[in-house]
Parts: C-alpha cells; structure tokens; sequence
C-alpha cells in the first residue's frame, strides 16, 4: 500500500510595520498553526520578521533561515547583482518545496504586507502554480508610519505615488511635481538627493521623515529639519498632498 | 471638592479590508477596551467596519453611528456636496467630543487604513490637537485584494500610482501610462471609464478586477471580461507594472 502525502500550503505572512501588535489575527493563527517558518535574513541576524512574531511561534516549530547572499555595495540594478539573487530565489523556493512536498505547511514571514515591493513574491511567482498557496496581508510601512505620525496623505480624488527613493534626482523631482500625496521608500543613503528634490518642487518644508516607523525605537520629525546621516534601512519620507481639508476649504 | 475629568482617549481604528480575521491584534484590544465605538454608515445600514469587530465588542459598549448626510447623486467633486459634509463631519467630531469631555474612549472605525482615502482622517484633524489621540494603521483594501488574487504590483524600484477612478478619462490614461503598477480605487460607475483608459495605454490585458476582496463572497477576474453592469462600491482594479521578473529575465 502507498501512502499518498499530501502537499502542504504555502503561506506568505505579512508582519507589518514593526509592532508586533500590528499582526493580523489571521497571521498570527497562521504562525501559531505552521509546521514551518521560513523569514529571509541576513548573515548573522534572524531579521526584524521573525522577532516580530515571537509571541506566536509554537515550541518545536521548524525554522528556516533564507539568508541573502553576501552583497558588497552593489545595487539592486546592476546586472551583477541579479544573476546571484534570482539564483538565491530559486534555491530558497526549492528549500520551501522539499517541505511542501514532504506534506508540511509553511509559512513565510514577509514584513509589511507581502506582495508590496517584498522577497516574499518572488517565492510566490515561483511555487503558487505548484502547490496550495495563499497570501495574508500585512499592515504595510507606509500605513504604519502615517499612522503613527498623525498625518493623513491623500483623500477624496488625491493621486498617490509610492516611489523609491533609488530614482534619479530629476526623475523623482519629476514625480513629485506631479501628484497629490507622496511617499518615498528605500531612503537610507538616499536622504540628501530626496531633500534636494522636494526642494526643488517645493515640497520639501511638509514633508515628514519616519525611522523605525511603529517599532518600539520608532522616531519622526520634519525633513527639514533631519541631519545629514545616512537614514537607516527602516526609513521613509511622507509627502502630504490634500487639495483641500474639508473645513480648511470655506 | 471638585472632581477632575480626565479627558477620553480618541482612537481611529483599521478594520482592513473586509476578512475579519484580517483586523490586527491592536484593532482588536482598542475595541475591546473602548467606552465608545462610532462607525460611519449610511441611513438604514451599520456599515461594514462594525460588522467586521462584531467579535471584539465588549456587552455594555455605547455605539455612536455616524450617519453621512443623504445625498442624491452628487460627486463628492461637487461644490454643493463640500458644505454638508464639512457640516456633517463638524457635527460628528463634536459628537464624539462630548464623550471625550466626559472621560470616554473613543474608538472611531475605519475600513482599511484610517488615513488612506478614508473618512476617519476628517474626524483626526478636528479633534486631535484637543485631545490625546492615536491612529492603529490597518490594512488596506488594495493589500487585500492583490494578496486574494496573488497579483504582485510592483517590486524593486518600481512606481506604484493610486489613481481614484473619479479622474476624468484622459488624466487617467496618461497616469497609467506613465507608472509601473497602479491601483484604481472607487470603480463603481466609473468602469467602463477606466476600461477605455487602460485599453488606450495598452494595459488592459494585465489587469484584474476585484469586488468585496477578501469578503466572505469576494471575487475576482480579468477586467477585460467583466461585463458591463455598474461595479459595487468595494470594488478596484489591479494593473501590475513589474519590469522584470527575476528568473523571467534570464
Ligand atoms: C523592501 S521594502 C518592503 C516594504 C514592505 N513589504 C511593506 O509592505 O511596507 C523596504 C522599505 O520599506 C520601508 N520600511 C519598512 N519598514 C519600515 C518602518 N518600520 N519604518 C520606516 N520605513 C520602513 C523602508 O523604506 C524600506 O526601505
Ligand atoms: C473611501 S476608500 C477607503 C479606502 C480604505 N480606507 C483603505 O484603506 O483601503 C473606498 C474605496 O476602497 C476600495 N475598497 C474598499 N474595500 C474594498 C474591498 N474589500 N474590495 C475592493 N475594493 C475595496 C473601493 O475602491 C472603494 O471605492
């Protein structure tokens, strides 16, 4: 008699900004039902997903560290960059489908919300057509930060553009000319070239600048008024752009 | 001797999109632990931010519904729709400020994320600089429905714009034809609209249509065959805009 194994599911888990109270309830029962936690890191950190979820994580659960490859400073652009991390997503979702195949469920943390500018889809691109496959969305950082600075970006009929902050300074100059609400991802060394080209749109004086957004270390302030260091990697820059506030407008 | 009223806590709170499973840890505790729960919602109905905490709501709670004014078929564009609901939300934050003056949490609820494109923001800037006030981000429509469909939008330094589907024809086109992912919210009418602008840049066959995304009867297909009958209001449409795959692009 064969013994037929079921496949298990995949479950790309968003684990929000940062505070851990921002876990949906669907992914922390995800966490706590999963066989497996898979969390990209890199060497030598668990990374901020998995101690987000600590509280959720059943004794003896398996664990499976992804670890980016090692990267000097090169960009996720260039050409040499890509051929490593494509092959580190092909190995990573070969290690998830060696469970999957041996029947566990597995998920994998994804901060924020997965499928928002996350590793986590370029597991999903490579299983979801192989085995049961589901997303639960995260709290994203934007929504975290905005949240937790008061500030409210758009309404009504406002045009929202999410842009990261690796564009060229005319480039995103140009985009922010062009919308309502803003806001800037990936900041980090990017700080100084983000300042020049609110200012140069005139937008810089509403901006807001958020580190460690709902984190437990969490900080804003104006942009204006941010030194010049580099920016962490957990960092984001908040452009308000109401036409009119209902109130402000008679 | 007279007794000093501390003044109430207000609080906006995410529900997300519609999966009450998908409401955060912290949505859940604020409502728990609320004096007060006030909902937006319209004559007849209690809205879908309070059937989606039903769970949470501790017996004895008071319910505030904040009934938006009727209105015939005005565009919230429209001038004479401005004074009323200026008037409305004024009438609203002053609702809510008689239970804060009395000693009251507040929790107000907000489909998705309370600041992105939603009424609760209206009630924040009236009230917050009054009283101690705190915004629990949730997670938003659009993380809800790309997660339901699997559909990532954007990836690396890609551009995602949230266009409203309100903007006229042309605006919108040029706005999908100048992103790499793009969200268009409040579909309903505007369908057809906003087919004919994708079809014109070119970006039909790519996007997704998703009503009541993650709702116990949310569903989704190609937009380019859904039929022609007015959408709901818990509807959007989904344009992926990743410029290359990883592993795609080898
Ligand atoms: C690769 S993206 C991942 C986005 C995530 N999937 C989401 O849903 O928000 C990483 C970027 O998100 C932003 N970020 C993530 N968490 C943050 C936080 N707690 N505070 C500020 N920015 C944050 C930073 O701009 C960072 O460069
Ligand atoms: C006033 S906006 C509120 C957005 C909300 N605050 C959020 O964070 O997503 C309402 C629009 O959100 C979209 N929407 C909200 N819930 C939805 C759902 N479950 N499925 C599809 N679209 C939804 C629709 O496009 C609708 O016109």
């Amino acid at each position: 008699m064969n013994a037929v194994v079921l496949k298990g599911k995949l479950t790309g888990v968003g684990t929000g900004p940062g505070d851990p109270e921002l876990l949906t309830l669907k992914a922390a029962r995800t966490i706590s039902e999963a066989d497996v936690i898979a969390f990209f890191c890199k060497k030598g950190s668990t990374g901020n997903g998995r101690a987000i979820v600590g509280a959720h994580v059943r004794p003896g659960t398996l664990e499976l560290p992804l670890v980016y490859p090692v990267t000097t400073e090169t960009s996720k652009d260039e050409a040499e960059y890509r051929g490593p991390i494509s092959d580190f997503f092909d190995r990573s979702a070969e290690e998830i489908a060696a469970y999957l195949d041996a029947g566990k469920n597995v998920a994998v943390l994804s901060e924020g919300d997965p499928l928002f500018y996350g590793s986590y889809m370029h597991l999903h691109v490579r299983l979801a057509s192989r085995y049961p496959a589901e997303v639960v969305a995260g709290v994203t950082a934007m929504s975290g930060c905005w949240s937790m600075t008061g500030l409210p970006l758009v309404q009504g009929d406002d045009i929202l553009s999410v842009l990261p902050g690796t564009l060229a300074e005319e480039k995103l100059a140009e985009r922010l000319a062009n919308t309502d609400g803003a806001v800037i991802m990936k900041v980090g060394r990017n700080l100084p070239k983000i300042r020049r080209a609110l200012a140069s749109v005139g937008k810089l004086s509403g901006a807001l600048y958020v580190e460690r957004g709902t984190m437990a270390n969490g900080a804003a302030q104006k942009l204006e008024e941010r030194d010049e260091s580099p920016a962490p990697y957990f960092s984001i820059v908040l452009v308000p752009g109401w036409k009119a506030r209902p109130g402000d407008d008679r």
